[in-house]
């Protein structure tokens, strides 16, 4: 009888997924997301909050309770791994920000974002990793050598694209949503190919021929990625217009989109590239193309999906740094002297805060002399925000950090474990104190704020609102999402006007030809989908408008 | 400057997520799960094929050109894991299932269904473990216990619902479709119960009391599983209502949508019920309140990316099962003595298909005498029907078998290998054959569907489309997911006026006025969300409807 109890019981184990405690964990970490959704959701009012802190105060919280469970030993739930944050959480939040995106003020600032992503993250990196080199030395933190310095400068040098999303709107302040979110894109692609510069070439001896090979490999990374994402977005486009998946099932075409998003991420980290890179352009191309090419349902689902699981991801993230924060583990070495860890973390936030102003202005201004219409050019006031809604640190440094300071072979106990509290202190201080002072900053420094575009701002205390009526959500999504589009039909404010009377209008022209001569007649798009009787996929993009 | 070389490879690595092979195997399912999408959609007119057995034999195909590259090392890309299906793959399919299943069809054979889940697969699974016991002696196969035998009953007992979402079409045969689809949800409850019995009692000598102790457990079970679903769904309902998250977001409302289900399957999990009876009847729940107190987007998300989920999840597990039925370091101990391999699955075959038979004709035969009206009678060819829908054996039964026949402890090997193998055979045999040619045998025996209802079959060459024009589609949905509707009111053909005119009508009656004077006022449901002048959710369902 002892087989049949065996089996039983192995039987129960299974039910419960060999492990009755993780399941218990993901219980409590389900409720905690729910608790995040409706608390933030409760919170919108408020001028001060937003969702990420919510959902970092309450992952502390959520820690101290478990802390005092388990009788101090542990904190979390989940034991924080670094495939969970770069192959499962960061891909869906880097393509919905791509899909959703403003093309038009994105591909105008182009020159300037690819500025402060590029040679602003290397200024920011060299200061902090000479800074932290000159004053930790006198400070009793145990040995560090070259490369934890660099990794240091690298791990503060990362503007948090995540963080970006949650304290700029889009609809608001286009302008600078557009320039910090778009740095921290081009920044991934930035710190790729920083590392393999560091690996391949010998640094101490820098000279014109390796700074050469330094630009060459930027540029060759930064062309591969931003290809590779539009190859993907375009064959997800022409897959769907050529065997037309509409005719029979919208879960057909989302599954399509879903994969071949996720399919454009996994490549790029197949070839070694920038996967952020790929799939935010794959998210351009395809909201520019494949998006026109699905029927209406499949077009509300796809936009809203992507949405849900980027705000789920991102209010992951934030649970989970806030809980794995208190662990007491990282704590014990640092409690026998809690002065050298405060001087630590303050010696790293007065660094991030040199650093980027130190890029920030002196590249605006570059970028405001190329400029000859002064509607253009980035004001200080502005230049400031920048400087500011770019100084969150959060979940991939932590990635960044946990990396560098616990693997294998680093022996260093005391050093290693005051950067990774270090790391936590600045992600926490950095994330709610500035988070919390940036909508306030906005509003005080830009109390009208000048670049609002004409798109529909139904409701301005809901940004991310999606309630217009369905077949207005249709048009407007289409306007937005238009890049070679027909907006100077459309009466514009002064600030639009004046944005299309520079010479990037010309560019734009010459695109939108070659756009609606050679891309879409091939790729489908905005009105360029055959028009099927009883299909609903003209509805929102009658023919008459771009006739 | 190692430092900076070991600090520059584990970035590198990180970016590679840890191990660069998992990135090719993940790169390589994402493209195969693309293909079986394209593969399946082309091959929808055929009358044969249906999307898991396209799935099933790309897998096998992979799997043969994997196993000749790696130079017949191994044949798969990811180890099959039972928390992966249970854990990830099987809610979004179950919920999926009850969110969008006809609700009255399905309430209307309750008793049945119960019946066959319950007491079916106590008979099926008795008649299999004893036939194993006897047929297993004779042939040469290594020591089983009394546990390894019960195992085999309970393995080839259970119903797979997964398969028979892909045989069985809800709106061309929908008695067929909620029988055998029921009958697999219930069974689940049953096998739970089954297991705890083992484990509790001294199943040697079965008396009355036992067998009331066994009656007991499952009737608590089964109660108790059912009530947290619906107390789930309804929390979300009232969540939802109470806040109103429409007014701000469809993200937060399709979040928590989805947050809410699966916490519903993880707490049953927690507390050792039945994770699908739960999450099935959530998914009622969600359908009949939840789903009308969102926003017009919100509905056409979550019942898209709900059903696209499900879509990607099944053919997601029968690719695996393709893949791994050829993992080479199972076949080794087999290929010493193919005839008993031969011979065991054959055997298991048979009894599957015995031990089915056994307990359909009996117990439709009772199910019948309650019912008065021949119209509501179960006919013979659609007995046979639901014998043969019914018969396949798909993941529960390898994850069932893996757990049993691999775990640690068990050392006679040459059983357990002779066990997997056979359970591959099995599950490939009864999923391709009797898969292939369900849909024959049901357009041989049933010509003319006699229990189609009033729903809408748009096109019935593919029956998951959901290409109605959108408001068409929502009014359908309406009608569909109105449980306590009022279908009176529209005309119906015959079948359907006769179902209404049984016993049951008066208790449907009841549910109704209980629904409209107590629950709806609560939570919500069609047509009792407050009207918001401007908002979206009023116009499928216009108050003049149900006045």
């Amino acid at each position: 009888m002892t087989g049949v109890l065996s089996y039983a019981v192995s039987r129960l184990q299974m039910l419960s997924t060999s492990d009755h405690s993780s399941i218990v964990s993901m219980n409590l970490f389900v409720a905690l997301l729910l608790a995040c959704i409706v608390i933030g959701h409760l919170l919108e009012e408020n001028r001060w909050m937003n969702e990420s802190i919510t959902a970092l105060i309450i992952g502390v919280c959520t820690g101290i309770v478990i802390l005092l469970i388990s009788g101090g030993k542990s904190s979390h739930l989940l034991v924080f791994s670094e495939d969970l944050f770069f192959i499962y959480l960061l891909p869906p939040i880097i393509f919905n920000a791509g899909f959703q995106v403003k093309k038009k003020q994105f591909f105008v600032n182009f020159i300037t974002i690819v500025l402060f992503g590029a040679v602003g993250t290397l200024i920011s990196c060299t200061i902090i990793a000479l800074g932290a080199t000159q004053f930790f030395k006198k400070l009793d933190i145990g040995t560090l050598d070259v490369g934890d310095y660099l990794a240091i400068g690298a791990i503060f040098a990362a503007t948090d694209s995540v963080c970006t999303l949650q304290v700029l709107n889009q609809d608001e302040t286009p302008l600078l949503y557009s320039l910090v979110f778009g740095e921290g894109v081009v920044n991934d692609a930035t710190s790729v190919v920083l590392f393999n510069a560091i690996q391949n070439f010998d640094l101490t001896r820098i000279n014109s021929q390796i700074a050469f090979k330094f630009i060459g490999n930027f540029l060759y990374l930064f062309a591969t990625s931003t290809l590779l994402g539009v190859f993907t977005g375009l064959l997800s486009a022409y897959i769907i217009k050529k065997l037309y998946f509409g005719r029979h099932s919208t879960d057909r075409e989302v599954a399509l989109m879903m994969l071949m998003a996720y399919l454009s991420y996994m490549l790029a980290e197949l070839f070694y590239l920038s996967g952020i890179l790929t799939v935010f352009f794959c998210g351009i191309v395809m909201s520019h193309y494949t998006w026109h090419n699905v029927t209406e349902s499949s077009r509300i689902t796809t936009k809203h999906t992507f949405a849900t699981l980027s705000f789920v991801a991102e209010i992951f993230i934030f649970l989970y740094v806030g809980m794995d924060a208190l662990d007491i583990e990282k704590w014990r070495y640092v409690s026998d002297s809690p002065g050298t860890s405060v001087a630590v973390s303050s010696i790293l936030l007065a660094l991030v805060l040199i650093g980027r102003a130190a890029f920030i202005f002196p590249l605006s201004f570059l970028s405001n002399l190329a400029k000859k219409n002064p509607h253009k050019k980035i004001s200080l006031r502005e230049q400031v925000i920048i400087w500011w809604a770019g100084l969150m640190r959060g979940a991939v440094s932590m990635a960044l950090a946990y990396n560098q300071f616990t693997r294998a072979g680093h022996t260093q106990l005391r050093a290693n474990a005051i950067m990774i509290t270090s790391t936590i202190t600045v992600v926490l201080v950095s994330t709610v104190v500035f988070g919390l002072m940036t909508k306030p900053l906005i509003r005080f420094l830009l109390p009208h704020p000048k670049h609002t575009t004409s798109m529909t701002i139904s409701d301005p205390s809901s940004p991310k609102s999606f309630l217009t009526p369905l077949l207005e959500t249709g048009l407007d999504s289409e306007a937005d999402l238009g890049l070679g589009g027909h907006e100077h039909d459309v009466p514009r404010p002064n600030s639009i006007r004046a944005l299309l009377t520079t010479p990037t209008r010309s560019v734009h022209r010459y695109w939108r030809k070659f756009d609606d001569a050679f891309m879409r007649p091939v790729f489908g798009g905005r009105g360029f989908v055959p028009f099927v009787p009883g299909s609903p996929t003209e509805r929102s993009a009658p023919p008459a408008q771009w006739e």
